[in-house]
């Protein structure tokens, strides 16, 4: 979202009929029509939530920011981005914030963990319909992960990554929800889908042209300047079927890598650098359910992603099947 | 080495002038002679040490491919290579029988970690000189991993790769080591230098050309074809300041990457693919300590390498400074 000050925080990168009275509130007012339009059961927020630099007291900015959220009474969770800390809060400080807003699902850290680099690395559970044999599994795993803001490795340029401590942390936690899964009652043989929400992009995404995915590359993949491998753990945890990062704001695309998508996000905030007259946008998952034999609801069957831009029909664009059972 | 059956099993590539007669016992003559030559404190075998495809009898390859090694009384380590295993002995077994051998300092796994992926993965320390402020410290650290053989990842396609596990070890030992070389007596600002050795390259080798790096590249990098953040940990844990590798015989090469050194040792065995007329050869690695202000030995002053290849002379070739305090 790139949120500063709110109305006097003008918009980047937009037409120049546009530029006049553009401000922060037109990504609150994206906002509250996106929720309003695709009345979502969850709302995440993939870093750089406020654009620190320009924000003059961080608490405010994020506030304002995250209130159409608020005000939807729809859970919401958020991870950090680069910028989230340059304004007058620290990266715990931010996360610690947020924690505490309303409706709010993040995690500060997970609890079982002594030491994790980041903050907001945690893991938030769907379970199934109540009264099916689901009720007390999860069908869905989110992993929320902080990648980070800058290298502080000073042989190693720009960006951060997903630290070792967080690939272990992951690890034993999609083992835990696996094992969980594939246990009684309904016994699955493979793992329940995972989705993975982080703000910087993998190196992985860097092999992807044109002829691979779905969606556009304006830009190049800013990710960090060398590979933790977080990419590899998750392959080799298996149950993870889509990332989705931030961070790159005129990329929106989605490309298939060993069995994992590799999604953008599209930019979202108005005071962020964008393309002019090519419109913001909002990426939409939607998980539906099985029917099971019997006739009730089982596990997930297909993880579906559209985008939504911010003009007046909110059009909906490349419709892609991510992942079925 | 890629040692099979001895005198009855072929050499490879070699010169039609040079083919009869020509057999693993070639290998053991360079062996022999190398370490003759050279007059090392110790002797690291990177690998692919036998040839298990066409090794009748694992243990008795193994017994004839380090012969020399043995009968030199020179202390030696070993690690897996991704054809070790292929003849009568599992990739435990053979780890099991090398540990087993006279003057050998490889270990099977550390013991102080419960699960961890592979077999050989251990440390070595090298301690300053008797009688030296430097004596019960470790001015040296040599690091051994078990790269793996091939994936077992259904959807990774190739060569094995170093597992999380294995970077948590590494980690931590690193970690551990600092803290040691960083305390009194001689309390050192930066950690002592370390080595690492094992079998299957990184994937970081693919961004060497032929103009930043000393030796040939006559194929190409047979790593993983997914990245586990061996490489990144390494940086983050700052150490290490040189890696050797096998398993590509006709590179040699030696690249600095954001200050590691990534170096391949060269293809030593005749039952190997090579290139005909391409002569075998050996890396050498020799470390110098510092004299101090006092006029005693220090820590270590310098690192560097050259190969020698097996021909009459063991003309020594590209000799290289890879790292200085």
């Amino acid at each position: 979202m790139h949120y500063a000050d709110g109305k006097t925080t003008p918009c980047k990168d937009v037409l120049p009929q546009q530029f006049a009275g553009c401000s922060d509130l037109k990504t609150t007012s994206f906002l509250r029509r996106i929720i309003a339009a695709v009345k979502p059961h969850l709302i995440v927020f993939t870093g750089d939530n406020i654009f620190g630099f320009d924000a003059n007291d961080a608490a405010y900015s994020l506030n304002a920011a995250f209130s159409p959220a608020v005000l939807s009474n729809v859970p919401w969770a958020a991870v950090l981005g680069n910028r989230d800390q340059e304004s007058t809060l620290s990266r715990a400080g931010v996360m610690k914030h947020i924690v505490g807003m309303k409706h709010n699902l993040s995690q500060f850290n997970p609890p079982e963990v002594d030491n994790i680099d980041g903050f907001g690395n945690y893991n938030l559970e769907v379970r199934g319909v109540e009264g099916s044999a689901f009720e007390n599994k999860s069908v869905l795993n989110l992993y929320f992960l902080d990648s980070g803001d800058y290298s502080t490795v000073p042989s190693i340029p720009s960006y951060g990554w997903i630290k070792l401590s967080q690939l272990l942390w992951f690890q034993n936690t999609s083992k835990k929800l696996q094992r969980a899964y594939k246990n009684k009652p309904e016994a699955q043989e493979a793992p329940a889908p995972g989705l993975a929400y982080f703000h910087i992009p993998l190196p992985e995404l860097t092999i992807f042209n044109s002829s691979n995915f779905t969606g556009v590359k304006q830009e190049g993949i800013s990710s960090a300047s060398v590979n933790s491998g977080f990419f590899t753990t998750m392959v080799e945890a298996g149950d993870v079927k889509v990332v989705f990062v931030g961070h790159g704001h005129i990329n929106d695309f989605c490309g298939e890598l060993t069995g994992i998508h590799l999604c953008y996000g599209g930019g979202f905030g108005y005071h962020a650098y964008g393309k002019v007259g090519w419109d913001k946008r909002a990426r939409v998952v939607a998980a539906s359910l099985e029917k099971t034999e019997k006739g009730g609801w089982g596990g997930v069957k297909s993880i579906k992603t559209r985008k939504h831009l911010y003009n007046q029909l909110l059009t909906a664009v490349d419709v892609q099947v991510l992942w079925s059972h």
